[in-house]
């Protein structure tokens, strides 16, 4: 009996699909992984070019494996018949399957007879240890994305601002949507596709996730998270930074110096072999030890001021990937690449946060960060 | 025994998940409709957001269902773990589930005792069917492409060739990436996210997928292809024109007329209840009639002009969705929204391609283009 493993999906938005046979089609694609040889199935007019590019011993495509009823009209569904199809012919009778495989496979697949076992580690210590090329990509991602970084903070802090505390730029009132459009700019310039970037400023930024709107203030703190991804490599920066224009509040400078505070903590604890469990309470210690909290804010009128996240999650093809840096956090592994980004957050004045990218060595992690930490830019 | 279904995944790249809860997120999120509550599962910085923003009932996070032997410390497989729970705990003991349910979401539904049973059906008629406003994002996406694509035809049209037959803009050659870059600026100033285009000249678009590189010439076909997405609205456009600098080859003139000639017998023959076989057979005609063929080249010496792929593909929220115009293209349903994308490739001269975007009535087909087909541009 065949040992055969399997990633299938689309290789454009399935990233460990991608990560294995490193062609990009915005089609269904299935790999099957055998002890001596792969087989990938593509859309046919994709043979030729899969042939030159994909990381796969053959290629074929659906039609090479029609099953005996015939195959669907319908793209998906005769993608997965194929790779069912292929699957039997090959003598498989179980398949490891990567946690992403779509039901439609799944179900395909048991049709034709095989059996499809889930494998919670296929492909997993593949995507978390970065190899040499894959770290070259995120330094180079997170090089260009503290480039853009530099440019928004400098927009924000070199504004100027009106009797009402409304900034103006070249004229121009300067709002969260102009930030960001200068930002796509360049990064589209530089070869980056930017989906969401959030730039919130004051209260905005006491829901972590809000992208922000509308005017930006002086005197308030500014949160700018960019997370960019280079169309070439495919691999994504992410870095975040809070500025103010104006006069600092002292609760932001205090907010600011206990987010650092804690950055530093996280990126002296984390070394292969800790878990991504220790990396957060380091943080947790600092950020309770300065008086602030942990947790969500309880309603609207909670005037705590709360970290509300976990310290970081792994970067790479996804900018959201295993380990996360929280509790119940795995061990950690040379060449993950985390970030580690504190941040508190204050209902009435908005939230202060600090984000690196740090590459997890045997002796502890590599900063991939060199731009200033501050609340101001010169 | 409660009768319930399931979407499960990430709803940035989900779209049959996102079109449900119409909530966008890039982390594991899950819906689970009953006949009378829907309940939707985020992470737990989401929730105030989701309770906001969401087509859902009641919204949770996996915490509020953590089974007995806790939570792992890995955000999807907790997702998975806690709509597990979910369900047992809603009395649910099998579930319909979408297409695209991730293995890991099966297989932990299935360890909370819950049957998954996989659904072809499920949101597939949601998809297909569009309701008014997302006719008009789709004609709204579908007229920026046209100026998108105006601007890109213009670019190679109004170019300058030089004695070696390259072509010069503005004192500089003019190349694939160059005309990408333009079109990616303008689309970008006005909220459209643009990953790919194609603009593949000679030899090059006789691969209809090559996304096209290097100098331009005079005289030879270049194909066009845009298809980019409303950052807002997310739905996405999808036009080809095929635009030839200078003098037009006859050859390439033929070709240009066979394939205008075999869209409008497409845009003919579609309509509520006709298959999708149907059209794509009325384009077949065209095409054999004018004594081209069809099907992939036989190697790099095969001389034959053909059409290589389907006529035409579902579009929406994904670029390629369900229905396909093809051979075993399902039945027609008011309210799909398909391209028509007839094209004739030579693998010495090139490709010529014309694609439009039409909605499906009862009665026949609204096309959503206006612009010319033509070769040239004035």
């Amino acid at each position: 009996m065949a040992e055969a493993s399997l990633i299938a999906g689309i290789p454009e938005i399935n990233t460990a699909l991608y990560r294995r046979i490193r062609f990009l089609v915005g089609d269904p694609a299935a790999i099957i992984d055998l002890p001596d040889r792969s087989l990938l199935i593509v859309r046919d007019i994709e043979v030729e070019r899969a042939r030159r590019q994909a990381r796969a011993d053959e290629v074929a495509c659906p039609r090479d494996f029609e099953p005996a009823g015939g195959l669907s009209g319908d793209r998906e569904t005769a993608t997965a018949q194929a790779t069912g199809e292929a699957l039997r012919r090959l003598g498989v009778r179980q398949v490891r399957a990567h946690r992403s495989t779509p039901l439609i496979f799944t179900h395909h697949i048991a049709q034709a007879g095989v059996e499809v076992v889930y494998d919670p580690d296929l492909g997993m210590r593949r995507q978390r240890c970065k190899d040499e090329q894959e770290l070259a990509f995120l330094r180079e991602a997170q090089a260009m994305t503290e480039q853009a970084m530099r440019l928004a903070c400098e927009l924000v802090a070199h504004a100027e601002a009106r009797a009402d505390g409304t900034l103006l730029h070249g004229g121009e009132e300067l709002t969260s949507e102009r930030v960001r459009a200068e930002v796509d700019v360049f990064l589209m310039r530089h070869g980056y596709a930017n989906e969401h970037m959030i730039v919130a400023g004051g209260p905005q930024g006491a829901d972590c996730h809000d992208m922000g709107s509308g005017p930006l203030r002086t005197g308030q703190p500014v949160i700018i998270d960019i997370f960019p991804r280079n169309k070439q490599t495919r691999y994504n920066g992410d870095c975040t930074r809070t500025v103010v224009h104006g006069e600092i509040p002292d609760e932001v400078a205090h907010m600011h110096a206990a987010v650092c505070e804690a950055k530093r903590a996280a990126i002296e604890t984390t070394r292969a072999g800790v878990t991504g469990e220790d990396v957060h309470r380091a943080v947790v210690r600092v950020i309770e030890d300065r008086g602030y909290h942990m947790g969500l804010h309880e309603g609207d009128l909670d005037d705590r001021i709360r970290m509300v996240h976990g310290t970081g999650h792994g970067i790479g093809l996804d900018v959201h990937e295993p380990p996360l840096l929280d509790l119940a956090g795995p061990e950690l592994l040379a060449g993950d690449v985390v970030t580690i980004e504190p941040g508190l957050y204050a209902l009435k004045i908005g939230g202060v946060r600090v984000e690196d990218m740090v590459a997890v060595t045997p002796e502890g992690c590599q900063n991939f960060n060199t731009l200033p930490e501050g609340l101001t830019w010169a």
